[in-house]
This record gives structure tokens, C-alpha cells and sequence, in this order.
């Protein structure tokens, strides 16, 4: 077997064994539980391993002449384009600003490159091309180069977007999965699933009495004020694919340490709890575009969540768990009704699309 | 008519008319032709105007805590995905890798993001993963952050996999399409349309005596070599989509200039030139992946041919012409029959996903 440039793949080279037991592609490959890892960590980690690439944060945190960046890049396939509270343009800008503000960075410039089918609604376009308009004036980036590929109708879905992100980041601010550590409080900056139920509502055609809407927001600002608050910030993670459950598995793994989490704290909306049960979603396992997780120092843990409630974006934020030393690597929360059980990764797909 | 954020799009932001001519997106707004530029420039540079957006270069450039970077952005979409001479995975690598080094930049980081079709052979994307790293290698980039998406079978077509890159521009380097000026030389690195009609070779499933192969390689040691020579370098470009004939125009154009080629001075290979022959194509118009165009003050001109020539990648470049002062915006070419005719924009498609 030869890829295209004649290397003999056979020559020690052969796909990864575990990958490989698939022979193709599964939507769950993509759906950022345990099957999104393997891919990734058995097939891109294996061959691209440098020293910038981490896989357990949002981006890459970079030296380019003396000046510290983050890089961050995200494709968007969700489906439908417009939603509650949103579109794929929105989307596409606020993810890529959220990967890099958990890096840390002070989100600059943002490129956005198109991949549309042939036979697209140019009004249709022209709505997305407002909607990042007006998201990257929120969040206060600038869209700086792009592209534009057209695909053969059929070969596509209305419209794909890539955003690539570059931020800045300040001095003294080192933020990594890795620097979880026992006894550190671990805040969530609202309630949980909104994304995720509101797709699934669209797509459904489910009418609830209450209006499910995206959470999908920019959190430069709000990491801004937390920053404001206290130093002792060391870990950001937005809980996208995968949600809430996704994102602290993969802290607790990379940090080997224990995560135990207070079910009773942790806020969902009444719609979106209706919605999970009649579609049968776990809130915990559903994706958020405007939450963020922080993993903080004890002692400063109540000025940072001070400053969080006191932000528009995390007026409903709240201390739902602490950092162990016992259980490395594993997630537990403690139920309602008092008994305890594991939080483990999603290892299928649940929602497919989702950004 | 309302976006999904619920602005009103009638509120004095109707999509701009000329574009919405055409109530689809058609092949040809991916082309790198006039519709291609008329999208690009009446729909995304009208909104997001701002000081760093510069849709005549290959990519941005940027000041982050006073470093001078270039960031540029690309997606592959090309079919088939393996090809004489290389992949879709070379070309990610070379194609982000050759627009950084079109801002006179050194590339130095590349994020990786793949919209991968469900169904898709592991295996093949394992080679795509291969071709990447020996691509990274050989330019000298790391891939430092990505991204992996699926979609459902019949949503996508394979894969697509996008590229973003980071460069740092050396101190004194200025390279824009914007300064070309008349007396200028225009110095190709070597023959044209190799991509473009080794791609359609394997579509057409053509035979010639003599196999035709992409020219995809990785440009930025090229370009160092040349600065070694000669700092005289005003534009730099590599004709990609919309080959030679598109990247002069856009020069003329942006630098108000006139282009003045001899029609005998452009190198192409016999194979090339009989596929294209065959096949109804100018090579004029066909897109390369391994070559510059440079346009040069004519003092230097002697000295930076000398270096191309003595580089692997410019064994074969040559003075194809000179920048008038004359016919401002517009491409002429003196034919090897001695007339004197207009080379102009594509308007149409001339070869969908060919990159």
C-alpha cells in the first residue's frame, strides 16, 4: 500500500491497530467522546507530536517572536444552519473566540474559510455573513482572511465554515487541563444543555412551552473579569462535544487527578430538563456554545465566582464540584438522592452536528 | 426576512445585488475566476471590512505584541484525493505553507482541521495523515492544533480538510500585490498547468507517453533563496486556482498597472501541452501548486533569476514578462505569431475542485 507520494505505508507504518478494528469512519469519530479521542490520539497525536500540540486544550499555545499566541481552529458542520438563538455564522466565530479565551488569550483575528454546495441560497449566505459580522463586533475580533471552496451539488450540505483564530496572551497566565489540582473548586458558569436541546428541538420539531434558545455567546469578557478577580485560574474549558461530562473526563485524565461533582448544583433550565427527558439526553453528556468550566485555587474560588455572577454571561454561575486526590482520572458526582456514581465519557455519538 | 439572531436583513442590508443576480451559489464562485472575485468582494469584504483584510494577497498581515506575522487560511476540497504527485494531504500542507510564504513570511505553524464523510476508509485517511507529516517535514512546519468533524454519508464527499497557518515576516520585508510598478520584471519559477492537468489526466482517466504529475511542493525555501539575492521583491504569488492568467489580473488590478507577457517565455511541459490540447484547456488558466510568480525591480531582476535557477524548485524559471505603465489593469500577451492579444479573467468555472 503507497500513499500519494510513493511512501511504502507497510514499512512500519501501518494504521494504527486499534483504530483500524474500524475499518471506516463513524459518526461517533467526530462526536467528541471516547471514540473522537482514540481517533485523535491514535492517529494524528502519533504522527504530528510536537511540542506545541496538545490535545487536551482548545489550542496551541505559541512563541512567534517573543510574543506568547494562542492558535486555535474549529470546522463547523452543524445542522440546521439557523437555530434559536443563532446560525452557523454565529457559531463559527464564537467557537473559535471560546477555544481561544480558554487558552487564556485575548482573542485578535479570526480567518473564515467556506466550503459551500453548489446550488446554496445566496440569501441564505449573505444572513450567515451578517450574523459573523455582527458576532465578531461582540466579541471584539477582526475577520482577516478567508476562502471560498464550492463543492458539486451533493458532495456538501449548504454550507460548511472553518474559523482559525490567533489571540494574545498575557503575561503570567498559564492556563492547562494539567494544572487541576487537589482540592481546587471547579465553577460552571450557568446552565447546561441549551445548545444541544435547541437543535435537537429544531430538528425534532418539538414545541415546548418555553422556547429552548442556544447559549451560544463569546466568553473573552467574562474570562476577562474572572482574571480581574483572581490569578489562581488553572484551568478553562468550554464544554462543547461531549458536554459537561466530555470535558471534565478529559481534565481528570490529563491531570490524573479525581473530579467530584455535586449533582444537586449543577443548574439546568426546566425547559431544557423536559426536553432531555422526553428525548432521552443526559444534560451532562450535551453541548453548551456559551459556558464555561473553571478549575480554580480554594482560596480564591469565591472572589472569581463573585466576578463571574456579576457578568451578564455568568450571573447563574455556581461551584458544582472540588478537585480530589482519590479516583485519578475518574469523574463522580454525588446524586441527589445521595448515593454516588461514575460520570464516564460517552464512548457512542449522541448528537451528531451539533456544531 | 430575519437572520437567526433576529436582525432584520430588510433593514437596509439586503444582499447586494449584483451578487444576488445569481440566486445560488454556483460552481464558479470557487473558481478563482471573476465570479469568484465578485463574490468575495461584494459579500465578505463589504462587511468585514477593516484594516488587515486584504482579499488580494494570500493571507494577512497581522502585529501581535510587536511581532509581524502572516496568517492565511485554506480548504481542500479537491477530487480525487490521490493523485500523481502527491494527495490532498501534500497539498494542505504546501498549499497554507506556499500562501505564507507569498506574505514573504516563514511559515512556521499549521492548525489541521478534517470534515470527514461518515463511511470514509481509515485507511486512506491514515495515508492523508502520513502524506501530512512528511509535507510538515519537509517544509520545516509543525502542526500544532486541529480539528475532526464527521457528517453523514451522501453530506460531504470523502474528506475536505482545512489548513490555517502562521508566519513571521522578517523585519524590511513588504511584499503586496499593490506594488507592482511599471519597469517591473515578472519572473515564473518554472512551467505551468502541471497540477491542474495531472488532476484532469487521473479524472478523465487519460494516458499520455509521458505521465503528467502535480507540481505540489512546499515554495518557502524558494523564496528565502530569492530574498538572499535581491530585496527588490515586490509581489509575490502563487497561481493556484485560476492559474497564471487569474494571479496577473488580480495584480493589475489591485497595483493599477499594466502586464506586458511574451507569449514564447512561459515554459510548458510537451505532456502538459498535448493534455491540454486535447482536452480544450489554456494553461494560462490551469492551477499550479509548486510555482511563483515574482514581480521584481528590473535591477535586481538578473540576480534574483539567478537564484530561482539554482534552486530545484526554479531550475526552469524565467523572465515571462514586465509591468507597463500602459493598459492599467489590464493582462496583455505578445503571441509567438507576433499580435498582441488580451489575457483576461476566467469568467466561469474552468476546473471545479482542483484544489
Amino acid at each position: 500500500m503507497k500513499n500519494g507520494n510513493g511512501i511504502d505505508l507497510n514499512a512500519g507504518m501501518a494504521c494504527p491497530i486499534p483504530i483500524s478494528d474500524y475499518k471506516k469512519v463513524l459518526l461517533a469519530h467526530g462526536g467528541g467522546g471516547r471514540l473522537s479521542q482514540r481517533l485523535i490520539n491514535e492517529m494524528f497525536v502519533t504522527q504530528f507530536r510536537n511540542e506545541h500540540l496538545d490535545t487536551l486544550h482548545d489550542g496551541a499555545i505559541l512563541s512567534v517572536n517573543n510574543a506568547r499566541l494562542a492558535f486555535s481552529t474549529d470546522s463547523f458542520v452543524i445542522s440546521p444552519l439557523f437555530f434559536p438563538g443563532g446560525d452557523i455564522g454565529t457559531l463559527a466565530v464564537n467557537g473559535t473566540v471560546n477555544d481561544l479565551a480558554m487558552c487564556g488569550a485575548t482573542p485578535l483575528y479570526l480567518s473564515a474559510a467556506f466550503i459551500i454546495e453548489e446550488g446554496f441560497s445566496m440569501d441564505d449566505l449573505w444572513k450567515i455573513v451578517l450574523s459573523m459580522k455582527e458576532a465578531a463586533g461582540r466579541a471584539g475580533v477582526q475577520l482577516v482572511t478567508g476562502d471560498t471552496k464550492v463543492v458539486d451539488k451533493g458532495k456538501g450540505d449548504k454550507i460548511f465554515i472553518n474559523t482559525s483564530g490567533i489571540g494574545s496572551i498575557p503575561d503570567g497566565i498559564d492556563i492547562n487541563p494539567k494544572n487541576a489540582r487537589a482540592g481546587d473548586k471547579i465553577i460552571l458558569s450557568g446552565t447546561i444543555a441549551d445548545h444541544g436541546m435547541a437543535i435537537m428541538s429544531v430538528r425534532e420539531n418539538l414545541e415546548f412551552e418555553t422556547e429552548l434558545k442556544s447559549d451560544c455567546a463569546p466568553l473573552n469578557t467574562l474570562v476577562l473579569a474572572m482574571f480581574a478577580a483572581g490569578k489562581r485560574i488553572h484551568v478553562l474549558r468550554d464544554p462543547t462535544r461531549g458536554g459537561v461530562a466530555g470535558a471534565l473526563n478529559e481534565i481528570a485524565g490529563s491531570a490524573h487527578v479525581g473530579i467530584m461533582l455535586d449533582e444537586a448544583k449543577i443548574p439546568v433550565s426546566e425547559a431544557v430538563q423536559s426536553a432531555c427527558e422526553i428525548l432521552g439526553f443526559d444534560p451532562l453528556y450535551v453541548a453548551n456554545e456559551g459556558k464555561l468550566l473553571a478549575i480554580v485555587g480554594k482560596d480564591e474560588s469565591e472572589r472569581i465566582l463573585s466576578a463571574m455572577q456579576a457578568h451578564p454571561l455568568g450571573k447563574n454561575a455556581v461551584v458544582i464540584g472540588e478537585v480530589t486526590m482519590e479516583d485519578s482520572g475518574t469523574v463522580l458526582m454525588k446524586s441527589r438522592i445521595g448515593g454516588t456514581r461514575v460520570v464516564d465519557m460517552l464512548s457512542g455519538e449522541q448528537l451528531p452536528r451539533i456544531c
